[in-house]
């Protein structure tokens, strides 16, 4: 059974500190780290000077505020199209055929500085028209990697050592209105990655829960993504090991595995025709696929609230629950 | 006048050193940091301490090995299409319209485990056949960056602390042919970024050559790119001042700001057709082009020689050579 760590100030010290999260009160963990890798890497090492680093008494999770859980100082890695249920939703109407070929995990970029307390309020950019959630599971590295390795559902609890609530929050209209469809820009606002509560430190079997976890996610109380990660197309050990053919992963390095359908961008004729025809006119594509969005649903707004939680179906994992108010820039 | 600051072995020691690069001789720099932060902190906030720690004595850069003056652990952030000779090579002949509207500037991301030796041999990933070389002026920060902030060619010399020869080697097909046209997967394998050897230290009036620097690549001793700075479209106060409305920067983070004309990758209307007509489909698209391109011109390979160097028209300033012979990975 694995360890619910927590980052927080409390009402009595705005000093942040580590915590371990058990039956809804916070028990304080003796350390004098600042990184969550430092953690992991005592938890991962030497679990009795873990164990022994928690406080027996506790407070009430009413009185802390969470913080990320996540340095901002760490790679942020991502993954797009990551589930069917999105892909379909991505999809233009009637070209089903056309994505059969598209066999190519999409891996991009999210810069860490959007890495946020999990109940941050959002912030919309002054140009964003466009604004979108993503519910996803984020998986911690545990271990580095510094050359091509075979990763394996057998060993992948080799190189992850904790799960993650995170919300990979877009601007759409900058993805798809930048330069060359650019991705890096548009998901890289600050306040763009509120994550946490809990990092799942995990523990013996706990990697094979990988595949049972619930996403849910509701805007203004209607849920909007609900899927399990059985459903993830590319897999974390195929993601570790394509990415290892490449680039180096540090201890802490964070990936996010992809969001479910139920995003309010849904690629239709129109805004298909707007990005295909306008491939190197930015302003123009980036009007007309506004316009295209927004006649068919609302984006993210001030005032909007967003809910979000993953849990394992058997209740034993539970990463814990954001909840984000939406404001202006 | 600035500091041509440089990091190194010798072969009288395989520890890595900083060193200050006078005439052709490498003076000792006797500081004990590991990371260009701090040893830029330490230049721009208390030079005559800087200076007090430079060795009278010297040896000869035949004596040593270069290393890359940047550590790896900061963020590497690039531009694209950044001069009008790249764009006109990446236009579609006859489109030249199309692009006018073009005014976004290109940013993404590249992995900064790329970041390498400026003499490194560069590795030819396995399943690329469109390998492909850019010159590039790096910017490196001295300043911190954390808010919306205005930067402008008066204060650029507050936030940019050094100048640093780049290479940001390619792979047209993992980024054409890649999910979405995907680019941080085609710029990221390893030894893609050989920076250095100069780390160039800013000092005094030295901010005003920004704009005349020379850039020169050959390949196998014919030159294929030569360009000045003076020709880059989407300026470094304009970049930062973009780069601050979403994004945290940090001292020692590098800006690779463009390449000027001259790549292999060279856009004709096969290629362009390529791409457009197979949006979604990327073994096709990556087939497609990988043959359109090839049919016009061969593309980096093992045993050919890049040489690069960038210094002012001036001579004043001088970011040093790099020659990088290609090899299979």
């Amino acid at each position: 059974m694995g360890t619910s760590l927590v980052r927080y100030t409390s009402t009595k010290s705005k000093q942040p500190s580590w915590g371990v999260l058990k039956e809804e009160k916070i028990h304080a963990l003796k350390v004098k780290f600042d990184h969550h890798r430092d953690v992991m890497d005592l938890y991962h090492s030497n679990r009795t000077k873990f164990d022994a680093a928690i406080a027996k008494t506790s407070i009430s999770r009413s009185d802390a505020e969470f913080l990320s859980p996540l340095s901002q100082d760490i790679q942020l890695i991502a993954q797009g199209m990551n589930y069917e249920s999105h892909r379909a939703e991505s999809r233009v109407t009637g070209a089903e055929k056309e994505v059969q070929d598209d066999d190519q995990n999409l891996l991009f970029y999210k810069a860490s500085s959007t890495i946020s307390k999990p109940n941050v309020t959002i912030l919309r950019p002054k140009n964003t028209k466009l604004l979108d959630y993503e519910i996803e599971l984020g998986i911690v590295m545990k271990k580095a990697i510094t050359k091509a390795t075979e990763v394996t559902e057998k060993n992948l609890g080799d190189y992850i050592g904790g799960l993650i609530l995170t919300n990979d929050v877009s601007s759409r209209d900058e993805m798809f209105g930048a330069s060359v469809l650019q991705w890096y820009k548009g998901k890289s606002f600050r306040t763009f990655c509120p994550a946490g509560p809990v990092l799942y430190l995990l523990d013996g079997d706990d990697i094979k829960q990988i595949y049972s976890l619930q996403l849910k996610l509701s805007l203004n109380g209607t849920v909007m993504q609900d899927a399990t990660t059985d459903q993830l197309l590319h897999k974390p050990p195929a993601t570790l090991t394509e990415l290892s053919t490449f680039t180096n992963l540090n201890v802490g390095d964070c990936i996010i595995t992809g969001t479910p359908g139920g995003v309010l961008m849904n690629l239709n004729v129109k805004t298909a025709l707007a990005i295909v025809l306008n491939l190197k006119k930015d302003r123009k594509r980036r009007e007309k696929l506004t316009a295209a969005q927004l006649a068919k649903r609302a984006f993210l707004k001030p005032g909007d609230v967003l809910e979000l939680e993953i849990k394992s179906t058997d209740g034993r994992i539970n990463l814990g629950r954001q909840r984000n108010e939406i404001a202006e820039a």
